[in-house]
């Protein structure tokens, strides 16, 4: 039995090692191998990551740093030898933070630590000063009567799960999202919420939050965990508890910037590409290191890597996508402009989830795309990254707007994000928490995976 | 060979063994374990810790949240059920933070993290804007040609070591005492420095600065560690960095407040007692959950627990000092109020180190008590603390008055200090930092050396 079973595998592996041998030349593998051993034993993502986020740091779009993050990116790619490096146009909702503070006034004086979400509206000169109304959920503030809120400020103390693939952000940012328009409902002066963040440190997590026509647009704030556990147990005492919050922030309009492409040419199928990137713009609290400095510096040279290696027959292009923190800008005007190529595009993949180890691998593909996608995921075993077999795969946030588009082939590379929401979105997010040998671990296995899906003999499909 | 050091080792145990008898009798062991058992299983400490640092939070000399701590104090001991509570006056140079801000203006425009070092006088209005001059260390400060400052912004980056007793602050908190005036005699604007801190987020540390009489006073501020990182390495580009720094202060002579004392009467020898306690105020970024609200804590429930057991032939007293932060203003009052009393204490143990794990005893007493003090030290053994037996103890901050006086019967309970200086004198030195598991350990040994001291048939005594 099992000597059955071994002859099963062996006949199983070798069946598997033809379908490779199909798909890749030996000598494809062994180029494979030198890409992969040279990103393992290079600097150069963290080099650019450090360049990034030291000489410009935070890059909200319509900010004095955007442009100079834009020529950052042409200056770098050209640097590192793409053969093209272009700019396309996006638009975007500019919003600018200019000052924040907080203080809990009663039962006695205490700084707040607090934040604007992303598009807020400014408090008058001196602040919102005003009793809290305290809810759990934004359920429970919905499902509160009407006026319930009345002269107050709402806060919701949603504590966000932590988890590997980051699922509990999904239903933390309900909250943020929609949480101002739900308080103005109940009549409340302004809302404000704990951050959509795990953090255990005195850092508030700022993101977009929207107002809706015909509802009064309220200032809306998180505060960071240790004060929304504090102001929790103030509650508690059953005394009222007054807070002070204070915003100067101003919505500027339409603002316009740019997604930055670098491209190395394909041999044999220059229009053919592999679309690998993250975005280059930033919140303004931190450096952007993690979110998405880290994906761009990866992907920057993860193509370097298999340019200095082969040039392989299809194009392998770096997007750096505008304006993701405000709505996904730079990746709508992409889908936009791409409409019509979009069969251009072989395979995508955006890192968007910080520099974690990365854990696992998953396709989108059609069924016919399925054997080179089973060799490519050989290649990255030897980084310890497993094969997800579900071909089901979600990709980056930048991806959303081509997958919309339909036919769509992407992937995955999943990235342990068990601490990704410590620093996420807060002043905290600068170099020192980029770990230089995972981010070599994610660049070797970028690199992999563009190589191989741009020099494979059957050109992968999406379905 | 093996036989005979194990007799010798019985012998010496069962010697150490009639010692212990003939200094406690067998039902004072029975009390000290269940004083130690019920201060593993009780909440008390941290609820107290709780309820300081929740309803009062940050309590800096001359705030308004300081009155209202004392009368917290008071509050509490009396609820307690102490026998004595009273107040005993000090004074203190006040001085007040209003605002504070910085930013990195050039190579590009970056927020820096950065908070008033104590007693810095404010910036004009709009800060002061210059360019850095980087130095590693102080001693390359004093050493740099005169006038090599002059328009600039001092910036010394020396990095304080991580270590169980926190040996690394010493050195550190040289550059925060003296860098403004050694600075302002290089003709600096101002002076900035790293914190004094081994944490990797993103929290300005503060704490006591000084000015000399002669020499220029300037503004002296400390940055997040991360931000000294990151100037750092714009220094390495060998462009000029400008930074702007805002700090709004103000130093309002003198301040007056109370050390709050709580005692339960001794049964036998009341004017005699154990002083055990921390310090009631903290800096006003944090709400002082380790620095120092533990000790006040950990020692306030210490007492109870003792109390609740038995009253020892001698009193226990909590003393919470005042004013520790700005220079042991409360230390030095009850050293000169109690000079002429002070053989009254017969032994002195400050908690103000965090609340880690207490993994070690140690003395600092005559001779003569050393047999007293290995017994407390078994009885500490089942807390997994080790005694230290070089009879040499450094004790609290607030205890050195009463050493400098003479004759101090000093003990030390060593808490692991590894992370204490991640939170130390920040924004993030919050409740959630506190281990309630490690608060239980740390308050059972106080209780055990506390009773045990008071109720010894040798009256201790320092050297």
């Amino acid at each position: 039995m099992k000597k059955l079973l071994l002859t099963l595998a062996i006949t199983s592996l070798s069946f598997i090692n033809q379908v490779s041998a199909q798909e890749f030349s030996e000598q494809q593998i062994k180029q494979t191998a030198e890409i992969r051993n040279n990103a393992l034993n290079s600097s150069l993502a963290y080099d650019i990551l450090t360049s990034l986020t030291t000489e410009i740091g935070p890059r909200l779009p319509g900010s004095e740093n955007d442009p100079l993050a834009v020529k950052w990116a042409q200056d770098k790619f050209n640097e590192l030898g793409f053969d093209k490096v272009w700019l396309e146009p996006a638009t975007f909702p500019a919003w600018r933070r200019y000052s924040e503070s907080g203080m809990i006034l009663a039962p006695s004086k205490q700084p707040l630590h607090l934040t604007a979400l992303g598009g807020s509206i400014s408090t008058p000169k001196q602040g919102i000063s005003a009793d809290i109304i305290y809810f759990e959920t934004l359920d429970e503030l919905i499902a509160s009567p009407k006026n319930s809120a009345e002269g107050k400020i709402v806060f919701i103390n949603y504590k966000m799960n932590r988890h590997i693939d980051g699922n509990g952000y999904g239903p933390a940012v309900k909250a943020r999202s929609t949480g101002a328009v739900e308080a103005a409902k109940k009549g409340a002066l302004a809302f404000m919420m704990r951050s959509v963040s795990t953090a255990h440190h005195r850092f508030a997590h700022t993101g977009g939050s929207h107002y809706q026509d015909g509802i009064k647009k309220i200032p809306t704030v998180a505060i960071a965990n240790p004060d929304a556990d504090q102001i929790s147990r103030l509650v508690s005492l059953k005394k009222p508890v007054k807070v002070n919050i204070n915003v100067q922030a101003e919505n500027l309009g339409e603002g316009k910037t740019f997604n930055v492409i670098g491209q190395f040419n394909g041999t044999q199928n220059p229009d053919q590409y592999v679309l690998i990137g993250g975005h280059l713009d930033s919140w303004d609290l931190g450096t952007g290191a993690l979110d998405d400095g880290a994906g761009v510096a990866l992907t920057m040279a993860a193509a370097k890597y298999i340019a200095d290696v082969k040039r392989p027959k299809r194009s392998i292009r770096v997007v750096l996508f505008a304006a993701e923190e405000l709505g996904l800008w730079g990746a709508k005007a992409y889908a936009k402009k791409h409409k019509n190529d979009k069969h251009n595009i072989v395979a995508a993949a955006e890192s968007d989830f910080g520099a974690g180890f990365i854990y696992g691998f998953q396709s989108s593909v059609d069924a016919k795309s399925l054997p080179v996608v089973r060799a490519i995921a050989k290649q990255l075993s030897p980084l310890n990254i497993k094969h997800i077999r579900a071909n089901k795969s979600s990709n980056g946030p930048d991806l959303i707007p081509l997958r919309k588009l339909g036919g769509l082939a992407g992937f995955s590379l999943h990235t342990d994000g068990n601490d990704y929401f410590d620093y996420h979105h807060t002043a905290d997010d600068t170099l020192d928490k980029v770990d230089p040998v995972k981010l070599q671990q994610n660049s070797a296995a970028y690199a992999v995976f563009a190589f191989m899906a741009a020099d494979a003999k059957t050109t992968i499909k999406g379905k």
